[in-house]
Formats: structure tokens, C-alpha cells, sequence
């Protein structure tokens, strides 16, 4: 139950931040996809740097996403990673 | 009270490093905001390049934040999101 | 036998990030090597900037990388140092 | 112990990532303090994109940093944190 909650959370959070980038700076995040990339470029803390918000609501926008985004999409990432050795450890003990 | 001392020493850090690069590098940095935002970038790891100090003591503070804030943020936005599923765990489980 | 699997699975996905990339997006990472280094650069989030996808599929490979690469290979680098502390730590016990 | 021998492996593999990068690029790392502070840069994975290494030595040497360096560094930035923390828990108890 917990990885669902984790799961929607970071649903949640990449929405807001598409959405929220798309509509705060719609020159600079033409399209959708545009706003979901820069989202999940900075919610993993890769940041190319090809997509960066410059007003100050954009910044903020990307503030909120570093401290909510970064922390919970760190968690769906080492939850998946757990997620995928115990189906080895299981698969290897013949227990599956 | 250690999440108390945490979000205390993540805004000294963050305050250290938005008025330090502003004094240092005043051009490339030429308001606070900018200061607060290239300090947010950088304690996070995120790292767009859009902002980055060039001279030595610029980049020395930068080199402070790498040490001391990208720890200290780190345990605040995994504090913070323990406390998200530890609230939501207790109000599934009817105890909020 | 555990650090053979993620040493495996580490593998497998730096092959699908580096082929990957050379295929989809051939003008801007002209070589294996390109595609391998900008693979490096995205599972370890350093994420210079000086390649990145630009493309639906691109980015879609990306953020495949970024869901599963990131959290492997951050194991990979986590037991990596857990092997050479405990290397020093037997070594310096007069254990090995 | 175990902290003297994280801070001697952190300087040992940020001295490798300085005089490397400036032996195997010197245009592009006229100086050791480029140097240093790319392999700052690098190992803690903020990545501004203001330096890169663009030969295959110096993306080995690259690589060779994110397998080695961002673990070691990551658990020298971890254990400063733990020292700060721990610093304030006996202070506030009165034992310090
Ligand atoms: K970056
Ligand atoms: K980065």
C-alpha cells in the first residue's frame, strides 16, 4: 500500500509541475512534453540545463518541486530497485 | 526537535549562500533572488548551469555548499518526506 | 551473488541507454562513445548538459534511465565504497 | 578511524580527478583550480556544464570519478552531517 501512496504522490507532484511550468512560462515550455521533461529532469536532480525556469513563479514552481519532488521520486526509484532484486533473490530461491 | 535543528542549519546555510555569492560576484549575480536561486540549484545537486561562480572565493563558497548544505538538505527533504507517509499512514490506519 | 546481479542489471541498462541513443538520435551522438558517456553522465544525475535528447523517444529513453538507471547503478556505486571500507576495515583488523 | 580513512580516499580521488584532468586537457583546464573545481563539480554531482572533458581519456577519468568518487563523497557529506547532528544532541543533553 505504501509504494501506491508513493506511486500517486509522485504522479501528483510531476502533473503539478508540467502543468505548473507549461502555464507560468508557456514561451519558454511550448508544449506539454516540454513541462513534463524539464519536470522529471528535475525531480531526478539531472538537470542538463535545456529547460530551466527564469520568472520568479517558475522558480519557486522548481523550488517546490526540489524539496517535495526530489525526495519522492528518490523513494519510487529505490522502492523500484528493491522491487526488482527481491523478484531475483525470489526467482533464484525457486520461490517463484 | 532534530527537524527543528535541521531546518535551522538549512537556512543559515541557504542564507550564507544567497547573501555570499551576491557579495561576491555581484554581476553575475545582481539580486538576491538570483543568489537564493543559484544556492537552491546548487544544495540540491540539481545543477542547471544557468548560474555558476567563476572567481576562486565564488566557487569556494560553492565548494562550502557542496559539503555542508547538500548533506543538510538532504536529510531535510527525506525528513520531509517521512513525514508525508507517516501522516498518511496514520490517517489510513483512522489514528488523525 | 547479489552484487553480480546489479553489476548485471547495470550492464544491461548502460547497453540500452548507449545503443539506444546512437540509434534514435544519430546526428547528435554520433558515436557509441557519445551515447555511452551521455548515459554515464544521466544514471549518475552529473547531468553536464553537454548532450541530452531532444526527441519524443529520446527523452522517453531518458527518463526509462532515469526511473531504472539512476537507482541501479546508485547500488552499484553504494556497495562499490562498502567493499573498499570493508576491505580496510579486515585489512587493517590483520584479517586479510 | 573509519572517518580518517573516507577523508583520505576523498583526497586521494579528488587529487586523481585535479591533476588528471588538467594532464589530459590542458586547454581546456589551464589551471588546477579548474581542475579541482570540475572534480568538485563532478563527484558531487551538481554538474554545472561550465566544465566537461570532451576526449575519450577525460571522460574515462570522468567515469572513473562517478563510480569512485560520488560514493566516497557521499559518505564523507553524510558523516559531516552525522557529526554536526550528533555535535548538537550532546550540547543540547549538556554533555559537551
Ligand atoms: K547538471
Ligand atoms: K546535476
Amino acid at each position: 500500500m505504501e509504494f501506491g501512496f508513493i506511486m500517486f504522490m509522485s504522479v501528483i507532484i510531476v502533473l503539478v509541475g508540467t502543468f505548473g511550468i507549461c502555464y507560468l512560462e508557456p514561451e519558454k515550455f511550448p508544449s506539454l512534453f516540454d513541462g513534463f521533461w524539464w519536470t522529471m529532469t528535475t525531480v531526478t536532480t539531472v538537470g542538463y540545463g535545456d529547460y530551466y525556469p527564469t520568472t520568479i513563479l517558475g522558480r519557486l514552481l522548481g523550488i517546490f518541486l526540489f524539496i517535495f519532488g526530489i525526495g519522492i521520486i528518490g523513494v519510487l526509484i529505490s522502492k523500484t530497485v528493491d522491487s526488482i532484486t527481491t523478484y531475483n533473490k525470489l526467482k533464484t530461491e525457486g520461490m517463484l
